[in-house]
C-alpha cells in the first residue's frame, strides 16, 4: 500500500520537526561519498522546465525521486511558480512506500534549510544585521529559518519592485522582525555581517568594491548556469569560497562563473559537509569572509522526504 | 487536485481501450521528431535498477514521467520484479495531474503493445505458427497482443525452466491458444514465420544458420547495452532492420550488438514510427526476413498514461 500525504498534511506536521539535523547530516554523508546521486533529469517545455534529482543514501531504508518545476507566467494566472512531489521507493524491492504531494513546497524548504546549515557553519559569531536580497519565497523562508541559528531579528532588505519590498517588510514584521528597506543592493554590504541572496538574477547584484572584512553572503538564487549574483571578484576576495556540491557548482551557480571569469580555482574551494562534519575548517575568525553557494542537491531532498514521512506515518498509527 | 489510481482501478478498465492507435501514432510523431524525450535516468542500487523515463509530445495536454523499476531477487519473497508508477504534469502549468499507481503493469502492456505493432507492419501475411522465446510475463503479454492483429492461435514456445514452460502452456491454452513446447529455440526458426524473444539473456539463443525465408523476428527482451538474444548474423541477414528508437538502439539492444560487431551499419536501418506512418516501406515480399528491436522509449509510456487516463476519468464522471 502506497503512502500518499497532501501539502495540508505535510504543512500541518513541518512546525514540529528539527530537520536541520537530518540536512547536515545529507550533507555530510555526501562529502564523504555516502550517496548516490545521478545527474539531475531536465525537461524543457515552451512555459517552464522541470528537474528531476534522484538518488539514496546507503543504508538508507529509501529511495527517493524528486519532481519539481518552475512555469514562470504561473502567477499571472494566480497559480505559484514552483510545483512538484518526492517519492519514497524501498531500496530492498523498488515498492511505492510514499508520495509527497507538496507542490514543490518541501523543496522551498530544504533549500532554506541549508541556508541556515550554511549560516550556522560559516557566519561570523556576532551579526547585528541581516541582509536579504530579493522578496519571494526564498527571501521570506531563509529568513524564518535563519532566526533558528542567530537571534538577530534586525533586517535589511532589497528588492527590484518597492511594493514587493513592502509588503516583505510587513509580513516578516509578523514574525517579529525589525525589517528597513535599502534603496541599492550596496547597502547590505555596508552593514550587515550575514547577507542571503536569492533572485533569479543573471547580472550580479552585489560587489566586491563593497565588501567589509567579517561578512558571509550565502548565494541561494542561482542554481542554472545562466544566473549569477555575485560579482565574481567577490569569490576571489572571499577567505573561504565552500560549495553545496562542488562537481555541481562547477557546471552551475556563482562558483561556475568565478571559475570561468578565472579568479577563482577548484584548488580553493570548499564542501558544506566536509565543514559540517569536522573534516574541514570553516571561519576560523571573526574578520574572514566567506561566501557558500547553494545549487541544490538531491541529498536534501532524500533527507527531508524520509524525515516527512517518518513523522507524518508515527503521527497517523 | 491531483487524481490518483490504483493498479486494480488501471486493470479493471484497460480491456476496454482500444491503444494500439495511440501507441502507433505515438511511434509515428516520435520518428516526426514531434517529441520531446531526454535520455533515460538511470539508478542503480544493490539489488536492483530503476529507470526513469520522461517526456512529451509537442502540442499534448501534458508531460508524463514514468519510474520503472527491476529488483530481481523479489520473486524470491513472493513480489513481482518489477514496479513502477506513471505521472501527468500540465504541459500549461507543472501542476501534477494525475498518478497512475500500476505498479509497472502500464509498461508491461505498452511494451507487449509495441510487439503487436511490430508485427502488424513486418510480420509476414500468412502465419501459421508463432514462436515464443521465454515464459514470463512478456511471453504471456505478447502472445495476447498479438491475437488482435493475427488469427493465428498455434505456438511453439521455448524456456529454459521446463516446469514454467509446462505453466506457460496450461495458462495460455485457458486464452484459445494451442501451445507446443519446444526441446531447444533453433525449433522456432524452422517452424514459426512470427518469432518474439523476450528473455533478460545475455547471449544468443537465435542463431543465422536456422533463418529461413519469410520470418520476422521481434526482439525485446535486450534492453540494456549487455542483453542480447539473437546472433549479430540474424541482423546482418535481414532484408528488414527496424528500431523502436534509432539513436537508442545503436546505445543499447540487438542493434548495438550488431552494429558493434562491425556486420550492421547504422544507415541500413529503419525507424518503426517511419513505416507506421507509411514514411519508410515495410515488407514489400512474403519472403523477406526482418527484423524488429524493441528496447522501450518513453513515447509509449506517454502515450499509454494519456489514453488510460482519460479513460478513468471519462468513466469516472
Amino acid at each position: 500500500m502506497t503512502h500518499i500525504f497532501t501539502r495540508e498534511q505535510i504543512e500541518r506536521i513541518l512546525p514540529s520537526l528539527h530537520l536541520l539535523p537530518a540536512i547536515e547530516d545529507g550533507f555530510a554523508r555526501y562529502s564523504a561519498g555516502d550517496a548516490v546521486v545521478p545527474p539531475v533529469g531536465e525537461l524543457l517545455l515552451p512555459g517552464g522546465e522541470v528537474h528531476i534529482k534522484y538518488g539514496y543514501l546507503r543504508d538508507d531504508p529509501y529511495y527517493v525521486v524528486k519532481i519539481a518545476s518552475g512555469f514562470y507566467g504561473n502567477p499571472q494566472i494566480g497559480l505559484p511558480s514552483s510545483n512538484g512531489l518526492m517519492l519514497l521507493f524501498s531500496q530492498q524491492t523498488g515498492t511505492l512506500e510514499a508520495a509527497l504531494l507538496d507542490e514543490g513546497h518541501l523543496t522551498d524548504i530544504r533549500t532554506a534549510m541549508a541556508g541556515a546549515v550554511a549560516a550556522r557553519h560559516l557566519a561570523p559569531p556576532q551579526i547585528s544585521r541581516i541582509g536579504i536580497v530579493g522578496t519571494g519565497t526564498q527571501a521570506r523562508l531563509q529568513l524564518l529559518y535563519l532566526s533558528k541559528i542567530s537571534p538577530c531579528r534586525q533586517v535589511l532588505v532589497w528588492g527590484r519592485n518597492a511594493q514587493h519590498a513592502r509588503t516583505y517588510r510587513q509580513e516578516m514584521e509578523q514574525h517579529g522582525f525589525l525589517v528597513e528597506i535599502a534603496q541599492s543592493p550596496d547597502e547590505l554590504l555596508h552593514t550587515c555581517q550575514l547577507i542571503v541572496t536569492t533572485t533569479p538574477a543573471t547580472c550580479p547584484l552585489l560587489y566586491a568594491r563593497d565588501l567589509r572584512p567579517g561578512v558571509h553572503i550565502t548565494a541561494v538564487g542561482s542554481d542554472t548556469p545562466a544566473k549569477q549574483e555575485l560579482d565574481p571578484d567577490i569569490l576571489a576576495h572571499a577567505d573561504l569560497v565552500v560549495a553545496d556540491s562542488i562537481s555541481q557548482c562547477l557546471e552551475r551557480g556563482e562558483i561556475h562563473h568565478a571559475v570561468a571569469y578565472g579568479v577563482l580555482s577548484r584548488e580553493h574551494l570548499l564542501e558544506l559537509g566536509d565543514i559540517v562534519a569536522g573534516r574541514a575548517p570553516g571561519r576560523t575568525s571573526p574578520r574572514q569572509i566567506s561566501v557558500a553557494d547553494l545549487t541544490g542537491v538531491a541529498v536534501q531532498d532524500i533527507k527531508i522526504a524520509q524525515a516527512v514521512y517518518s513523522a507524518l506515518t508515527s503521527r497517523s498509527v
